[in-house]
């Protein structure tokens, strides 16, 4: 089979990594000359919109997938009827708006914060009245690490946020004083089986996604996030992997947002779990059976931002794992990530704490 | 860096794949268009003894390599003095040749089977004379999986192995009764660090290697092949992964042949060890540290040949993981192979034989 995929950055890249082993072949479509999976892949280079490249991609290949949610959704209604999507559009059009997947969460029982829609200056100072501060105003569409987000803590912040978000429709939230963040990573296969990862424990600086130790957190916890997974997958008759990023405080979870997609924060299943993240998507669109979950040890997974020490001083560090996306250096950008597996988590925590303290000197880990 | 392969198999396949998450590319010389390594990288398409695409393929690369050791020694050392070629031509130069091999093996006092060079029938019958039958007579060169051997029980069968191999170089020697098989691998970097990996146990049939489990055998077997390995690798100034494999008689271990690449009994180190096989091989040859070698649990590798039960067949079994080569379905063709990585040796070996049962009933697991 070929598999098509739309956008070809690291997520796609590993996607392919993971499906040449089960003898699959892919077929990217990206604008970018230079994109990470462009390096391992055949790739169409065009627009994501470009309704005749996407009637291509979806013609030369078996099934269309993605690895970047903010593509046109309105592009994928148009292509032939025939054409096998996963996950499903609906999903993928509800993670495109705040306030669809607020809505989302509410109709399924899944707490999260309080919120509201807001369209106007107005609106926005009604918001935070009704809310409270501190609060998050985020656009509705196409934000993603930490982009479209402005933090209002005075009411005297509302004059700065509206100036720098106000030209696109917005959605205002508490600002949670959260414990910690986890996310929970599942899969759902076209055949209707279900697996689901150990719980990720996430460290974000900058609204980047810095550090990811799974498995993380208590049975209850791992349970309460798995049930609210499933109820998602079962929603959209999803297909593929999911993720649900949340809050924790005092022991409960507020769901924070959704990705329809494999997820930074699953990267330490590739040497950690039984089956990665990637090649439980690939089985699970293609209708094969889904692979175990379990952890095979306690992993850290480190992102590299924005700059990298060489391959060789990472690969000096006994048992590190190297994920080198291929890409440009750039200030605030992923240029690849670091895994490693641990007999015990004391360890685990140890080797993370003394690898960011080079690589993350700022960052402050709970 | 990008690194030129010569051969596009599914040993540069797997090379490839590994090499990516380092941040790697890669380009391929190979003459078929329907090659494994192919699908997941560029490739020249040409013959390997072609000097022209050689100099090319040195030309737009960092370093050259090969997955496949039948190629011409003369027209690597007809290629500009600054290409970096590992392993080195010596080593390549040493396995091509039975006699040499044999030599070498001698030289460094590795224990091998009685052997004489044979190239006339009086030569032939000579040899079966003073070694005795059985024995083998193989071809000096171009011999693999089985490939190029005859076997001579009774001085009658002296006319049908000449007549089957007698216009090539030959070689005749004793046919060792094995009480089983083993394989070492390791590697040596271009900065001298040697990593060597648990022993193999190999099982063979019709000279096509189909199952080997690691870690395998006695903490003495296991000291006694790494010290015969590392006299090799220092005596090249070997870069690269070597693999030598034995016959084991009576607790002893008996030299057979080399091969100066990765090899098929070290295909479970993709899952089943901390650092595979295949990543070794590139930060070998690129001068990175090179990663640990311990197993992460008990391995069976299973080779697929000439044909393979469906993908979801074969994922149906939890803990399986697949690795298909892309291959069109062949008799006595390498399509692929299964891993088990179990927590005890009688766990893996119980379901390795359950498993060979169905994809090999004819074969016998000592």
């Amino acid at each position: 089979m070929t598999i098509g995929i739309v956008g070809a950055g690291q997520l796609g890249r590993m996607l392919a990594l993971a499906g040449y082993p089960l003898g699959q072949r892919f077929l990217f479509l990206d604008p970018s000359p230079d994109a990470p999976a462009g390096h391992v892949a055949p790739q169409i280079c065009g627009a994501f919109t470009d309704a005749k490249l996407l009637a291509r991609l979806a013609r030369e290949t078996d099934v269309l997938t993605f690895d970047w949610e903010n593509i046109s959704v309105e592009a994928l209604r148009k292509l032939p009827k025939r054409t096998r999507i996963s996950p499903p559009i609906d999903a993928l059009a509800a993670a495109q708006d705040r306030v669809e997947e607020k809505k989302l969460f509410e109709r399924l029982r899944i707490p999260t914060t309080r919120w509201q829609a807001v369209d106007s200056r107005a609106q926005l100072i009604k918001a935070v009245e009704r809310i409270g501060l501190p609060g998050v105003l985020k656009t509705r569409r196409l934000g993603y690490d930490g982009k479209g987000q402005h933090v209002l803590r005075r009411m005297q912040d509302v004059e700065a946020a509206w100036d720098a978000l106000g030209n696109a429709p917005l959605l205002y939230e508490e600002l949670v004083p959260f414990d910690f963040e986890v996310s929970i990573i599942g899969a759902r296969s076209v055949r209707g089986e279900v697996a689901v990862y150990p719980l990720n424990g996430n460290v974000h600086a900058g609204g980047i996604l810095r550090l990811t130790r799974a498995p993380f957190g208590s049975v209850a916890l791992q349970r309460a996030a798995a049930r609210y997974l499933r109820r998602v997958l079962t929603h959209f008759r999803y297909t593929g992997i999911l993720t649900i990023e949340f809050f924790v405080r005092r022991g409960r979870l507020i769901a924070n947002e959704m990705a329809p997609r494999v997820h930074n924060s699953g990267h330490w299943t590739i040497e950690g779990a039984e089956t990665s993240q990637f090649e439980n998507h690939l089985r699970a669109i293609l209708g094969l059976p889904l692979g175990a979950t379990r952890a095979r040890g306690h992993c850290a997974m480190i992102n590299l931002i924005g700059e990298k020490p060489t391959a060789a001083d990472l690969l000096a560090v006994e048992g590190l794992h190297l994920h080198d996306y291929g890409k440009a250096p750039r200030p605030g950008r992923k240029l690849g990530h670091l895994t490693l597996v641990e007999r015990s988590a004391p360890l685990r925590d140890r080797r993370a704490r003394r690898l960011l303290s080079r690589l993350a000197p700022e960052l402050r880990i709970p």
